[in-house]
């Protein structure tokens, strides 16, 4: 055992799992390290938000997809350091860990354009609290709306402000959509909720950039039916607990709403930056260690570098998007790479991304999708995206329950995991005004 | 509409619920508060706390159940007073809401025996965020045991103390023996699930004391088999950080233990409390009002007391268990008396509770059951045990994930809501000591 050769891999995400898969049989000794004890289903975490589906449902402990492959330990635990000579890398708590080969898959964190204290009132949706949270304001917002007499105040709690037209701030407005216009139709007897107003902000010049044009405006369409408003070229100045200011070319506006959800930048980790210290490798924006074409990291060989945190590029020269088909493919990559080492061969030739293409879902049975050159809107390119989806989810058992759950949502626009659960960031219900209420109304 | 006779339902637990659902077509005014948004299927929050189930599966939002009721409104807020003569109650943000006719039904809250303090270290399972909290540390415990090189420290990581033997408590350590010894069977390298010890600690003679005698001995027989250890007749005199303390005729012990779970005494909440005040009425142990054999509070005919803060009788004298049972008859007794009032009508008979049994389930395929007086056990209580929980449970939806959720883990033993999120209120991993980790072992 002693000598075997030992590969640690550091994040359970996309590209740690399915590097971590790659290596099942392997002669080697491979730790996994991530600070949680799951694996998540990320691009589902918009439906946690909106409250389709609970976090255990997108969510697979990383101990149990891993725990039939002998050769490997899953360690909890938070990776702050590395020393890439001695090649080891240290944990928060003091623990050290060495490694032969190391493939770094731990990603981005969310980033507020120097801004940090806007994470207070916008929550992002990096993490499982964070989706709750905004969840829990989602929720509180319409029953505040409910019992507030004041009219202004009553509009600011319905008002919600998406930053950020990405594929995430689509699909959170969509779905916000759906609940304001269809979940909590017949919930309240003083508000309306089809009356909230949805808007998604952005600075750039059209939604969804990374899609074709005319699937960019499909999904203004279906959102627009959904009842969101899009405001593009709009920057955000300032965000706080009363509200967003943004600008434009015409100047300054103030919106006042008491949801705020941000779906915009991200940034490198902490331990990106640490690594990128360490083996003086350059970074460059919008965060990612510039690596070689076999995803090492410059005169580190045995330091791969994928997923989110690696700025690896297409043939055309530009930058790989951050999604999981990236870094599973370049966890796959990885694997491969250290396995033909290992028996004397050549390295693997470049890594070449294999694009599938971009899907992003809109309310109940409508998407826009650019598969494989195709492009499809509408419900076609709602049944692919949800056939890929539930191919991807790597339990078996939250595949399965994630789809009756949709089933359902999509006869009844009943969603199952409605509830207000522990504290948001924001003011909350009871700090709100008091207010004589009218039982008959 | 202005005339209309007006009941305000406090509480939309098993008691609100029923009540609110019973009065579904009468010409009344209905209100129903609670200072949460959903229901809870409180009987299968230890399957949260064991990471069987999500919160969003036994939670039902209280709006979603009563959305049909054309004539209810739902109110989220806290109430907390009560002027039983001008017949009002007032909200934690000072609002007020007039009744004509009053069904408390706020239930319990979870008492440490006048060890405020000991809740810290040992969470009950009265709500959602302390179930999640549970769920937490158990696996948290798990976690560390595997990390750490000392072993006392580990042995106290894998020593789980439940404190009270009723129902709740039989659950969690049926619970916990399944994780130990099936769940988590391959997913450590340093540890062996299987050696956690699971004490299941009790001041009385026996566990489940409201059971007849033989369940009880096979209870402890079907909770021996998954590991766990039974000590009757021990006081909880201490509960820190590192463990509990117990008592018994030989003496003291203490029990080196980081996860502690309480099961044990339910005491009056501050609202019952005020109510009892307010009213005049007579608080009996363990926390409940006197109310007359029509549940309402004796000089206050127009308020009903439901459930668990309802001292009610048997006819032979004993007071009613606080079960589900007890609060969803009382609950459609309320509001049937309330109509027949509405309709000059007398009295309904005094309010007598049908005991449809009792039953406790004992990790996969086993139960202990006295239903209708016929006492089962093994498989067959366990089958009465599944299709009672289901058909109770609120929501079709819930009711179906629950079941397949059950099915899978019946046939995989693999638990699908397994998540450390959030934190736990104890020591965590983190602030462990540090310890040199070895990649082989």
């Amino acid at each position: 055992m002693a000598d075997r050769h030992r590969v640690v891999i550091l994040g359970g995400g996309f590209g740690g799992l399915y590097a971590a898969k790659a290596l099942k049989r392997a002669p080697v000794d491979l730790t996994v390290i991530d600070r949680r004890n799951y694996h998540l289903f990320q691009p589902l975490m918009y439906q946690v938000a909106t409250g389709s589906l609970s976090p255990g449902e997108i969510a697979a402990p990383i101990r149990g997809v891993l725990n039939r492959q002998k050769n490997t330990r899953v360690l909890l635990g938070e990776v702050v350091d590395i020393d890439p000579v001695a090649k080891e890398v240290s944990l928060k708590d003091g623990a050290t860990c060495p490694y032969d080969s190391l493939i770094v898959a731990t990603g981005s964190k969310t980033a507020y354009f120097g801004h940090d204290d806007w994470s207070k009132w916008a929550p992002s949706l990096k993490s499982v609290e964070e989706a709750t949270m905004i969840r829990h304001k989602i929720l509180v917002a319409f029953e505040a709306a409910e019992r507030s007499a004041d009219p202004a105040e009553r509009k600011a709690w319905m008002t919600f402000v998406i930053v950020g037209a990405g594929a995430t701030g689509v699909e959170l407005a969509g779905a916000l959509g759906e609940i304001a216009h269809r979940t909590l139709k017949h919930d309240f007897r003083s508000i309306n909720p089809a009356d909230a107003r949805i808007l998604l902000v952005d600075a750039g010049s059209r939604i969804l950039p990374t899609y074709p044009e005319t699937l960019s405006r499909k999904a203004v369409k279906s959102l627009e039916r959904l009842g969101a408003t899009i405001r593009t070229g709009m920057m955000v100045t300032e965000i706080d607990a009363e509200g967003v200011t943004v600008k434009d070319d015409a100047g300054h506006e103030r919106i006042a709403a008491r949801t705020v959800i941000w779906a915009a930048g991200v940034a490198m980790s902490d331990f990106g930056r640490q690594l990128a210290q360490r083996t003086n490798a350059e970074v460059l924006k919008p965060g990612r260690i510039r690596v070689n074409p076999n995803l090492t990291i410059p005169n580190f060989p045995d330091i791969f570098v994928i997923g989110d945190l690696a700025y690896a590029t297409k043939p055309d020269g530009t930058l790989l998007p951050g999604v999981a088909q990236v870094a599973i493919q370049g966890g796959a990559y990885a694997a491969k790479t250290i396995l033909k080492r290992m028996k004397g061969q050549r390295d693997s030739k470049p890594f070449h991304y294999f694009d599938k293409g971009d899907l992003a879902v809109i309310g109940r049975g409508a998407a826009v999708a650019n598969i494989f050159g195709f492009q499809l809107s509408g419900f076609p390119a709602w049944l692919v995206w949800l056939f890929i989806h539930l191919m991807y989810i790597v339990e078996f058992q939250s595949r399965l329950l994630v789809f009756i759950e949709w089933g359902f949502l999509y006869l009844t626009s009943n969603r199952g995991a409605m509830l207000i659960t522990g504290s948001a960031g924001s003011k909350s219900l009871n700090e709100s005004k008091p207010l004589q209420m009218t039982a008959h109304d």
